[in-house]
């Protein structure tokens, strides 16, 4: 196809690097671990925030925005979360610069030392709950039910693009109640949203569930997931929602007046995606081709290519064609008419094949003739000929059909990748051959977690919430073992 | 009117920060000169980012993101650009904090210094045309229109909430384009949108016009600015524009090959508004009551609050209210109906006289009796009675209204702020009494300003596009100028 595209079955990560850069999502910056994203990744990136951003709204949540900056001595607040952030913090040590004195260039001025070092956020919990001691007197005040959209730093050591990146974009929810039930039930609720978004937005089907305490976010008290089969056989980690208890409420002393008067610590939670969903949906949907887009989330869910000879051809197609484009905008499809003469049809295939774009619509002088429209489905790469009067009842099918069979496909794939597991050999080998989830009994222990991520580099994903219980043997240990969990290699 | 907030005739710079505190629209953080942004401050400003975001997108740009973090050195390539920025710099010099062996929290690891130092990005030229040589190498990939929603760090030593702040929130464009025509007018065009959106939107009225060069933004050949001017007398730059010539393509190597093969350098602009519109916003229409919001950016547009004693009137109040706010919804107002029973009707209105919302509906069992709404309007703090079947049309009125008369009355108070000066004297005294723009002729030279600054405070705010050549003499040297510009102490 003229791609030059790794194929994914002789080197997926490559594959996945390439495609990233030749369908400009994203590339590397001049910066470590810092990534640019690219108009048209960022285009995606915006659709993703819009449906999320109203899904937060409509379940009451309000955007606010808190510094980017922590002062070193709040994150010692809570000791798990210090642990946990301590060994990958960029920190601001000096607020100026001077001119070298040899004329190199500027050198920073050890003059302007801050009096105490400033952490770039690695997330926000520690500065939110400084602030919501203000804003929290009385059981009045909760629940508290803020978003923000934010950039985060985190100094991987291996980054790579979208996947795990030393700054990300995300939206950190961060949520202070009255009760432990309503901060799980909102913890739980903000699991489903996620959840919701993911299948029917993105497309990826996600296993909902709870991390084992070694993979718990740092600081939280339960942490919920939704955890996707990437098409390698490995899993991919879209969102977590964590119930925090009163931990950063004690950390931060941060308590209320109950009706009754009696103060109490605040309940909390905080629940995050970030620009990591990027990279899950890319690598759910793609092919050999290049991506493969959700209509839902397609910056351009139809572009429509002239085959012309010469400006009076193109006149002619581009009158014909301008009513269609009309009609589809407004009905709220996004269409592009690519009537450049700068690039062959042939190139403009490609290239679109390249960017995903759900729809393509070829039209050349026959097609005049016959009033028809050559209509090709990026997903399945089929093509028809469809009369001028059916075309955008066909394209509003399409969208739907597309949307609806690439959730198929990764589904289908991902329900072929659960498997269940009863011995540690039959674990190994699987792990090896196929990948994908492997549902075992596990005896609870961080003990052979660990033991098994070392021999196998296999985690678990997640508590499933749907495993009903099950008497069983721990794959690893032997010891008894009341219900299955899901293991799996992960990014 | 119980708000305890100060009079502007009293301290109007304590006025406007408790109004920003009472209103909820931001607060201090424990960051030094760093800002919270609360859930009203930021629904006012997600409103703003929406109708400008859709203004650049009609003129063809796309949003991008670009990291935060700058190499040391890249700052240093432009040498004016280098010398603006360096003595306000977030330096991160370390990546890592390991635990204090005194297990007094945490420090920084020494072991973990960063080989070149990173600045937290003051303004993003320098990474972006860093990037900007991969991205053109021909006529062909000209021009790039892109924008960044993103938050930048200047560490001022004095800082208020929303018109100087170490962090704050901001759009910046950058564009690069083949000819010094189409770059210049890319600038003016930003600077007219920016106007349109200050005016229309904003209902602050602005004057267009260009920076001296003292002031013009540091590695700009021209800069653009929009002024505006507070209701103290004092001017505030509302948003700039610049015309950045081939400097930041010479610093960064960044050409393109012509049509005819030849390399040349790209030419460029960028520009920005910030969250000190916010500021702005607030300082031009506010009044001793608090905020005075333009309908067309208000969070909540009508609020409607039942007078009530006991369950069965509220009852019957909220199901008289509830179609009317079901045909406000679905006409794309704004509607809030406020029945907290945990507040008094008095507080309430109270309450949302000093967070602006532009119009208030009340309504009573006499009301309910004669099927009427008492509607108040925040700009004038007129009421009037009114019948329920007019209630949808006054409201649609009165939005439109309360948007138009809010400029009207910003603009005659500006227009009655600009004074024609010819003595260094008058122009003394006027900055005192009277404030406000003074139009004087200037000589044309830094010296001049400088002195005029030092000796006054008053700053060159720009020299009017509109301004028509005059002769006259520079009130300060006497020596001959060609026309007048605009001087005012300023935010």
């Amino acid at each position: 196809m003229g791609k030059n595209l790794t194929k994914r079955s002789e080197d997926y990560s490559r594959w996945y690097n390439e495609l990233v850069i030749k369908a400009d999502l994203a590339e590397n910056s001049g910066v470590r671990g810092c990534m640019v994203i690219k108009p048209y990744g960022y285009a995606i990136w915006e659709k993703m925030q819009a449906e999320l951003d109203r899904m937060f709204k409509e379940t009451g949540h309000q955007n606010a925005y808190f510094p980017l900056f922590i002062p070193k001595s709040y994150l010692s607040r809570e000791a798990d979360h210090v642990e946990g952030f301590a060994k990958e913090c960029a920190v601001v040590t000096h607020y100026r610069l001077k001119n070298a004195e040899d004329g190199s260039g500027v050198v920073v001025d050890p003059e302007a030392k801050l009096e105490e070092e400033l952490i770039v956020r690695p997330t926000s919990e520690t500065i939110i709950w400084d602030t919501y001691r203000k804003w929290i007197q009385s059981y009045r005040d909760l629940p508290v039910l803020v978003n923000q959209w934010a950039n985060v730093v985190r100094w991987e050591m291996r980054t790579r693009l979208f996947l795990r990146t030393a700054e990300f974009l995300w939206q950190e929810g961060h949520t202070a109640h009255a009760t432990k039930e309503e901060a799980i039930a909102e913890a739980e609720q903000m699991m489903e949203i996620y959840a919701d978004f993911a299948e029917n937005f993105m497309g990826v089907p996600v296993i909902k569930g709870v991390k084992s305490e070694s993979e718990r976010f740092a600081g939280a008290v339960e942490t919920y997931c939704i955890e996707a089969l990437m098409q390698d056989g490995k899993a991919l980690q879209a969102g977590t929602s964590h119930f925090l208890g009163q931990n950063f409420a004690k950390a931060f002393d941060v308590k209320f007046a109950g009706k009754d008067g009696q103060q109490e610590y605040v309940w909390a939670t905080s629940w995050g995606v970030s620009t990591r969903l990027m990279g899950a949906l890319i690598m759910t949907h793609s092919d050999d081709n290049g991506l493969v887009l959700p209509p839902k989330l397609a910056p351009i869910q139809v572009v429509i290519v002239p085959i012309y000879k010469g400006e009076d051809q193109l006149e002619a197609i581009s009158a014909h064609v301008e009513p269609l484009v009309k009609t589809l905008r407004s009905k709220g499809v996004s269409v592009k008419y690519d009537n450049r003469d700068t690039h062959k049809p042939g190139w403009k295939f490609n290239e679109y094949e390249l960017k995903g774009v759900p729809v393509r619509l070829a039209i050349g002088p026959r097609d005049l003739e016959n009033g028809t429209y050559e209509v090709a489905r990026r997903d399945t790469l089929e093509k028809e000929s469809v009369k001028g009067e059916d075309v955008v009842d066909r394209i509003t099918f399409l969208l739907n059909e597309i949307q609806d069979n690439i959730y198929r496909k990764a589904l289908n794939y991902r329900e072929a990748h659960i498997t269940k597991v009863d011995s540690f050999e039959t674990f190994k080998d699987l792990l090896e051959s196929k990948g994908g989830f492997l549902s075992a009994h596990w005896d609870g222990t961080s003990e052979t977690e660990e033991a098994i991520k070392e021999q196998t580099k296999a985690t678990i994903r997640c508590i499933p919430l749907d495993a009903g219980e099950e008497e069983g043997r721990c794959i690893y240990s032997g010891k008894p073992s009341k219900r299955r969990v899901l293991f799996a290699k992960a990014y």
